[in-house]
């Protein structure tokens, strides 16, 4: 495995250079600062970086909607950054936030509400930790 | 919010329908078992999701060098597998690992081993959790 230069400094230096994908952006885990549960996975624009750092509320770059948005500005379940970290190769970020109620659309505390596990040779999920915490249909007003 | 029928099921049925991007991907947040922390952000292609289910080790798909990768294949750091979860829209995956080693390449625990830090209107980054577990030079015998 051959690192070059321009690898070295983004991997070893204290320069903030995020890489964005060709689309602009980069992952961002959100962890709960509280319990260490990931609580969803998105992604960060140059700006909803710019306005995280900035407000220490997360925001992030919603791909299917295409649009700048601050967690929790529809549904009330904000998140606050106790932390933020840059990996290896800085195109991912991991925040530790206190989730104001739930993290997920679907009204349970964290997206991943559901196992993945083997069946007879097929994959199956099963879900766990699925309780909500709000009512979606309630929250977003359809 | 408007959801599909077609999201719906995706989103709360048991069928396992990884969303793969265009490049035939989802996205892995690896945490540690052990202490909760996130340890990388990688990419699983379908032939890595269904390895890693069948054999209990991490298998990724790395970008970089187009080719499927079992973790620690190199390294010698392996991931063995203690649970793994699907995401409501089902693009990304969280595995909760026992980490054989330390999973950067670098030779740190975790990748994220710096914080993004605000200093007078910028951004910088500093050291947090980043003594080297092993050295790389001699690991990957370059």
């Amino acid at each position: 495995m051959s690192t070059s230069k321009h690898d070295h400094d983004r991997e070893e230096g204290l320069d903030f250079q995020p890489k964005f994908d060709a689309s602009g952006l980069v992952t961002c885990v959100a962890t709960d600062a509280a319990t260490g549960d990931v609580l969803m996975v998105a992604h960060m624009n140059e700006e909803a970086l710019r306005r995280t750092i900035a407000s220490g509320d997360a925001w992030y770059f919603s791909r299917s909607r295409n649009a700048l948005w601050r967690k929790g500005e529809s549904s009330g379940q904000t998140q606050r950054v106790v932390e933020m970290r840059m990996d290896c190769d800085q195109d991912a970020i991991w925040i530790r936030v206190e989730q104001h109620g739930a993290a997920c659309h679907t009204g349970r505390q964290s997206c991943f509400y559901r196992k993945i596990e083997n069946s007879d040779g097929g994959m199956q999920l099963s879900f766990v930790d699925a309780d909500r915490l709000f009512d979606p249909n309630a929250v977003y007003r359809k």
